[in-house]
């Protein structure tokens, strides 16, 4: 089959690899119909090392089950399903309490499984899913294709948008602002607008993304490029006092100071934005500041199977289309052009047909 | 009046100083029967550099109205008060939404009020208290002398262990641990038995406090003195899950990571310990790891006087109960040697009577 491959710092091939197959009596294999590139895709990216055999990459698709394992009960071959952007099996301690990132026995897409299998890549023609009953997620009835974005958003980024604003605590009535007008951003207006925030204020520099987050429900716009003007704005539009929550979509430091800037005593900051800037894993935050003002701070890895029946109850119902986030789609095979035109921000978030 | 003036490291006085009088019709003056050194006072005691005049120090007291300013409505002469360990004026924007510590008028015992005015500290015979309406709480009944300890933990200590509990999200039926056991840490522990955790794992390497931990609802023991080893424990005693609920009670880098170590993904760190090991405001901390495993950082500067109703309540019903945490009465007069006795840990918290 054909599959992305990345050979190093914006060196993106897509290339033949082994055709995958099951493994495990609790796989699945599934023919990929719709994938995409994330923004933390771009990281790997920017920065891979050189690598003649390269490594797969994508974590997010939308796919059809060509075939299930002896132990796989929920799925059958024919089934429309939802991948989230990490596999798990539905039933540990972790995934029980709603926290299927930290599955025991789940993993990621493009690496290995418990056992040492390759776990194909999302950005390829078939993927062999492992802990299939407690990954994939079926779309139920026949659907307008026109929906497809919209499913394939719930693989990552709606789910990740949507993580960020619960873990702000978003309220009916709220006060929201969103750092980060890529499409994690985009989505976590989106989903401060279905948690009912009253105001949405999205940082955002870019005219056309600015266009989409008003249309996803943003209702006032900084577009100041200097990060402690931005927030100084920001709290002069809240008479001064901040937001009740702070949404950090980025995971620069940058991103994530401003939103401890702009959140109110006693408010809470999102952050689902893979954090740089790290050094040996740590991260320089302003804690004293944050002690004072009292700040919560929540997020991480957002848990986008938990999270996948609620959202797409909703994409169903016609109530939540996060599709347009989706603004170029590519065949599979200019993956390479895809991944150039996110990181040169001319594409907000590149589809990719197999 | 005799009053606590700090001169310098290690060097605590008793000494003269003016007497306070009403300032402002928003004051009350307060005749100081209580007062107690906080963990937090500590720090200055270790560090401040020297001072021939000194500073005034302390910010619990419990005490009798003497005199309050013609704008004072919910107070009168002879009324027992609690103060917080802040005065606020409970009716801005943030003393209204709970979070009296950033009171827009409000400030510390100690340093000047807003209108440049020497505020007292609280270990001395009186104080003059700004916005004597939002900040003191009467007692409203006689009460046996013997309540007066657990009258004066809510100026400060209990409302500070209780806001660690619930920083951290101890829900009935909830597993706990609590890092640090001083007076802060074993509040924390009576907080999380209040709100109904059903497992208390207390960090303790004194026997003396472990057993006052023990009293106030503590369950498991880890007594490990280094803390890599003392995680692993909390781990093993959680089947290697972790804990829901982490109360980081202390402020220094190394508790801070032990709380992040044995929470579990999705879990919360209630922290109340004044951030130590600092770089310009900012801490070095496990950002990586707390996004991976999803986990809440929540807490600061407890909002005490928003605490205070509640937890008097109990206090006066029988069914709270922190005095014992006050294990060294002293009279003001001999402040220094409390101050020594604390430093040294052969005491945990010490009561002043002025």
């Amino acid at each position: 089959m054909r599959a992305t491959l990345l050979h190093g710092a914006g060196d993106i091939r897509v290339s033949t690899v082994p055709d995958p197959s099951l493994r495990d009596p609790r796989d699945a294999l599934v023919r990929v119909t719709h994938a995409c590139i994330c923004g933390s895709d771009l990281w790997p990216y920017r920065s891979a090392p050189e690598s003649a055999e390269g490594r797969r990459i994508g974590h997010e698709f939308l796919g059809v089950v060509e075939a299930v394992g002896g132990e796989v009960t929920r799925l059958a071959p024919g089934d429309r399903v939802i991948a989230p952007f990490m596999y798990s099996d539905g039933t540990c301690t972790h995934c029980r309490a709603g926290w299927p990132t930290s599955c025991i026995a789940g993993g990621f897409w493009g690496g290995d499984d418990t056992f040492g299998r390759l776990v194909d890549g999302g950005q390829g023609e078939y993927v062999r899913v492992p802990l299939a009953d407690g990954t994939l997620v079926p779309v139920p009835e026949e659907t307008d294709p026109k929906l497809d974005p919209a499913l394939l958003s719930l693989s990552d980024v709606m789910g990740t948008g949507h993580h960020a604003a619960v873990s702000a605590r978003v309220r009916q009535g709220g006060t929201v602002a969103v750092v980060g007008d890529g499409a994690v951003g985009l989505c976590g207006v989106l989903a401060a607008r279905r948690l009912g925030a009253a105001r949405i204020i999205a940082l955002s520099r870019h005219d056309d993304r600015w266009r989409l987050a008003e249309h996803f429900g943003a209702t006032d716009r900084v577009d100041e490029r200097d990060p402690v003007e931005a927030a100084a704005q920001v709290r002069d539009m809240t008479a001064g006092v901040g937001v009740d929550s702070a949404l950090e979509c980025v995971g620069t430091r940058q991103a994530f100071d401003t939103a401890v800037e702009i959140a109110r005593p006693g408010g809470a900051i999102g952050y689902v934005g893979v954090p740089q800037d790290l050094v040996e894993r740590r991260a320089e935050i302003p804690l004293r500041l944050m002690f004072e003002r009292n700040l919560t701070l929540s997020g991480g890895l957002a848990p986008a199977r938990a999270y996948l029946p609620d959202l797409l109850a909703d994409v169903l119902a016609g109530s939540l289309d996060p599709g347009p986030v989706f603004d170029l789609v590519l065949p599979l095979a200019e993956a390479a052009d895809g991944y150039r035109a996110m990181a040169e921000r001319t594409a907000v978030k590149v589809l990719l047909t197999p």
